[in-house]
């Protein structure tokens, strides 16, 4: 049996959810359309009004419904650092921590030449125009601690390199609350490559 | 730091989507608006489409946007058959099945005095005059294996009783492919109880 064709259209439109497979997909249609029509209704006007007005900020380009993002707004942010980051999810980590007060920079991903993802793709360009106009003291990689976010560190740091700025990456090591015995090999030799001074 | 406004109300949207919590909801959201805007506006205007369009069937009160749902309306389907199922769901999983041919009902839920839910809201009335308007052999109580479902599929027994109507119950007993040794004390009971000679 198949649903009538408005109830598989639904469901199939819900799959576009990122790790909405197709059980979750039946499920959410079937309650959407028995409890929550209203959910349902809200649902559909804001993801209509969001997709046309959500743009990127223009400074630090991370999502904003305005042409200037509120930290980049802000007046009350330490204008020099600049955080580089892959993605505007990373903005809200670092923001939740509650220990950066200085301002951002988003790519669009990371160096990924085998995709044919090159520097102007995730706007490095843009990034050193901007680090050119403004007085900054310390650039602050914060790329995924991936193969492909160390390259872009590595490239952004190489492009920035002549300009005598402060350029840093942030800290390999443990996680906080884990067990060692189950860190992995290549994390533990950077804890111990980075390992500090207590005394 | 919160998102920009619009951003935070997508992601309080989306949480009407069942077991959808802040962090997934905000994985959504972001994903939506960065790489899937397409798939954006389609669930938005689908999810528009269904909750306008989308009833139930007159028949069965299954959902369907068609006055009478596919089943309903097929001429293959065994009309003396009738299964009373808690939810349009239900209705799938034992299409799925593929091992039965009969018509449906499906209630709004099950009784539930302690939440005020009597006969009259899940629509039992409704079921009694099918009952009755029809030529029906057999009614099949599939509700939920739950002490509500059960108290339910009781009580309609109960309605059925002097019509003359051969009424069953799905059985209760071990999963197929489970253990033994995982199933619990009152499943092996209804198991031992109704067991079926195999010679």
């Amino acid at each position: 049996m198949s649903f009538s064709p408005l109830i598989q259209q639904l469901i199939t439109a819900l799959r576009c959810l990122p790790s909405v497979g197709p059980k979750s997909a039946q499920r959410m249609a079937f309650h959407l359309l028995e409890r929550d029509s209203e959910g349902a209704l809200a649902l559909s006007e804001i993801l209509q009004k969001a997709v046309a007005e959500v743009g990127h900020c223009r400074q630090c380009r991370t999502l904003s419904e305005h042409e200037l993002c509120e930290i980049c707004k802000s007046e009350s942010r330490d204008r020099s650092i600049l955080c580089v980051l892959e993605s505007p999810v990373d903005v809200l980590a670092i923001e939740q921590t509650g220990g950066y007060n200085g301002l951002y920079f988003v790519l669009s991903g990371h160096l990924s030449p085998i995709d044919g993802i090159g520097p102007e793709d995730l706007g490095i360009d843009k990034l050193l125009d901007y680090i050119h106009a403004t007085e900054i003291n310390e650039i602050i990689l914060a790329t995924n601690p991936t193969v492909e976010g160390e390259a872009t560190a590595h490239f952004i740091a190489a492009q920035v390199k002549e300009l005598g700025i402060k350029v840093t990456r942030i800290a390999h090591g443990v996680p906080v609350g884990g067990e060692l015995e189950f860190v992995d090999g290549g994390t533990l030799a950077h804890a111990m490559a980075g390992r500090r001074s207590l005394l």
